[in-house]
């Protein structure tokens, strides 16, 4: 039996999966383990949609800027903040909902994310792979449409999950020094950057990166070609305009 | 040895501790383990501020509403939306950082969800307790005068860290099958509602909860005074300010 520690810090992102299906039994564990994970007033204001058929990641893929992850794993989560079946509970109940705000949000968001991870950490234990995929908050309206999101959620990010076919090299983080503040905030100095950053920018793949990109530094292939200015702010119009058509940012 | 699966299906909030410190050594290695959770683009957007020392519990309490946790446990950890620390390392390196806008904010929230829960499944593999506190959102603006937080970052959770001083029994969760949709979203009938409600409104301590409160239903408990429609309202109000005075909400 592998150690939790192990588990945690061995961990890398699992692009390539075996066509190995996923079991239906196993699925359920790491649904039901996910679902003991903390969640505000133990209200469970979150849903999980689960993808299986082919068809429908298919049509799920553009969505997720058509990363092959989301066809070639046997299954995709996509977690929502819920505050829909709540609501109907409350009303059913003779009791008046307030919710329809980006508090409310942000609550269901929380929740589904902890979900979200505790499943991760539940697959990854099983020796399944996992890779989160960043794009659901870029097309929440499209994912909505889709899934047949009702008013009162919102899509919040989304898993794919399967049998590893790869064991690619695990990633490098910044020290933990650079992550962490004791008591209060310590604005980083130029000094302090430069010590963070220099065993990202050394790496052989973050050079290589750099020379493939055609560009000056590492952080040019962020700012110029992964995360642009001009994609951010028109996912953020979107993602914002989600918010009230799904009923979150009444006043 | 512990399975991992009984960790996280046997977990509880742990709101009790013993006046045992937490030894910074392991606080170290859950951090640690926390940082391997994936993260948008391996961009680690978050910051952690670690809250030991006495005074500064006390001056926090009130901004998490006095909950006794946060005094009482030797440690609390607030996870940090943070773009502050990538803009710096862009500015510094001739790339010009286009991360002060909503879907920002939102990648930043995600990758500190992901490690606060990684931190709490390390901590409760090694025999801690763990509580998160809701409040952080509600007083967002409180907290970053507190912990002088910067531009560029905010807090999204916080989680009281140390050795439990209680074993409270575990409390009810909805059946799964009330929270996962399969292929795309199921909306809930009326007798759905009924059903995946029943337990929970059946249990004992929900119904001292009504009788308590003096209330009808265990709904009204929520609507009417755990979860106000007041302070939801005035609570988004302070938190979309955040996100303003912060740096995340230009177009």
């Amino acid at each position: 039996m592998t150690r939790i520690s192990d588990i945690l810090l061995d961990r890398r992102t699992i692009r390539k999966y075996s066509p190995e299906p996923l079991d239906d039994k196993l699925l359920t564990e790491l649904l039901v383990m996910g679902c003991r994970a903390s969640t505000t007033g133990n209200m469970q204001v979150y849903s999980i949609v689960i993808t299986r058929d082919e068809q429908n990641k298919k049509d799920l893929a553009p969505f997720h800027f058509n990363q092959k992850m989301i066809t070639e794993a046997p299954v995709a989560l996509t977690f929502c903040a819920d505050f829909n079946r709540f609501n109907k509970w409350c009303l059913l109940r003779k009791a008046e909902p307030g919710y329809d705000n980006f508090l409310s949000f942000m609550t269901g968001a929380i929740d589904a994310l902890l979900v979200a991870q505790t499943v991760c950490i539940a697959a990854e234990s099983k020796g399944l792979g996992i890779c989160y995929l960043g794009t659901t908050t870029y097309t929440a309206n499209k994912i909505i449409d889709l899934l047949k999101l009702p008013k009162g959620v919102v899509p919040v990010t989304t898993v794919t999950l399967g049998w590893p076919a790869e064991k690619p090299e695990q990633v490098d983080r910044l020290p933990l020094e650079a992550i962490i503040h004791k008591e209060s905030y310590i604005d980083y100095s130029e000094v302090d950057i430069e010590r963070y950053y220099k065993m990202k920018e050394e790496r052989k793949d973050s050079q290589q990166f750099v020379i493939e990109n055609n560009k000056e530094t590492l952080a040019q292939v962020f700012t110029d070609i992964r995360y642009k200015k001009a994609d951010n702010v028109y996912f953020s119009k979107i993602l914002l305009q989600v918010l009230k058509d799904q009923g979150f940012m009444e006043e």
